[in-house]
């Protein structure tokens, strides 16, 4: 049994969305912390873990133009610290993959402030997985990428060199890549990356409204507009991708 | 709150070794599977949730000259489960990064064995994490491979493409990886990385043991014999295995 200790700053991962994937120490953490700052990726479920008056939504959109300021954040988890609240900032899936926690404890570190980083389980390995699809495999990869797809890889100043990415040969899991899927098939396909490799877009994966698209570099764009996909999802590209075919009809 | 269901096997990560980063899920099901086969990755604290009489251990090296074959676990699987009982098979980390996850729920499938994947917290982010390296950083990366560091990266048929990895300019995990250091180290300063690149090593990642050994491309083999690292540990190679020191001091 963890209990949240005053004056410390905890950075928790709250994992995919499945509310079980949430972490034993996360758990204890959300029920004993004097302050909680969340955005709106870790659910209801977890959410009503928090007691009463300790959660403060720092990704609020509904009612206000715009969310809290990444700089409003730190400063915020440095002076409940500071004040000697015990403070957890949770985020969605893992701090450290593409959260942003990197720069949270820096800030920390630099305040002074004691900080613990409490892993998650991280969404691009676990939406493929409980979708059918490991993401690496003996028969098909011995590595795994992950990579984000929001930037436009026909800019020059783009920081993800595609090609290098395609000529690896593992698997290569994208987030936040719905919108420019047809963008980044399409440098893989021009960098020499077989156009019958297996994709899959993962949608809201390991939670109850989960859905699935698959097909090849080729296809999987159409597949994506006739099933309709959105975002939050992740984007398998790799031999693994096809082996949910094999398992999809004995997945519980 | 998650019961084992009857005629079910139930893949389950055990997370990186501290015992708080189990899954409520994963804990839930420990506690009420018919049986559990595990290996010994999991430790002794998560063993003991299993209740007595239930737990199978096929990673036993101690009393015997070897480890159950995969071929005997993947029957013993199927036939628990055919035989009407709910069955955890328990890996450490997440059951589908370098688990044999994958073969394991092909097995299963084909033999038309319902199965159920419960993803873990995996080390290769979980153990550089907590010891203040964050796998991606604004500043640092914006993609992170995960590659196993047991093969020879000398011979024609290793399977890594080490200098596409290079070429990818993400950070890269090593698992696996204490023996080979000297091997893929060079590779990837062969390929053009800068040998000034930073290198982290961490031995028993999320552990009270835990233990670090810093340096560089050109430096970290000396590091790992000063320090004495051993398995299991990963290495992490990248600007991010850098940020530790600015964190170390205020990590708790």
């Amino acid at each position: 049994m963890t209990t949240a200790e005053a004056g410390t700053v905890y950075l928790v991962g709250s994992g995919p969305g499945d509310p079980g994937l949430l972490t034993v120490k996360a758990r204890d953490l959300l029920e004993s912390a004097d302050v909680v700052l969340h955005d709106r990726l870790p659910g209801p479920e977890i959410l009503d873990l928090i007691p009463d008056g300790n959660a403060e939504d720092v990704g609020k959109r509904a009612h206000s133009d715009k969310r809290t300021s990444q700089a409003e954040i730190n400063e915020r988890l440095v002076a409940y610290a500071t004040d000697g609240k015990s403070v957890v900032r949770l985020k969605g899936g893992d701090p450290f993959v593409f959260g942003r926690g990197g720069e949270e404890a820096e800030y920390l570190a630099d305040h002074g402030v004691p900080f613990e980083v409490v892993p998650g389980v991280t969404s691009p390995v676990a939406a493929p997985g409980v979708a059918g699809i490991p993401v690496t495999h003996r028969d098909h990869a011995s590595s795994v990428t992950f990579v984000t797809g929001h930037e436009d890889p026909t800019k020059p100043e783009s920081s993800v060199d595609w090609a290098a990415l395609a000529a690896a040969g593992g698997t290569i899991v994208v987030l936040m890549g719905v919108t420019r899927l047809p963008d980044y098939t399409a440098a893989l396909r021009d960098s020499g990356m077989d156009p019958e490799t297996p994709v899959a877009l993962v949608e809201r994966g390991t939670r109850p409204n989960q859905r699935v698209a698959t097909g090849t570099l080729d296809t999987i764009v159409a597949a994506r507009d006739e099933v309709g996909i959105e975002p939050p999802a992740v984007t398998v590209i790799g031999g693994v991708a096809g082996v949910r075919e094999e398992l999809e009809a004995f997945l519980r």
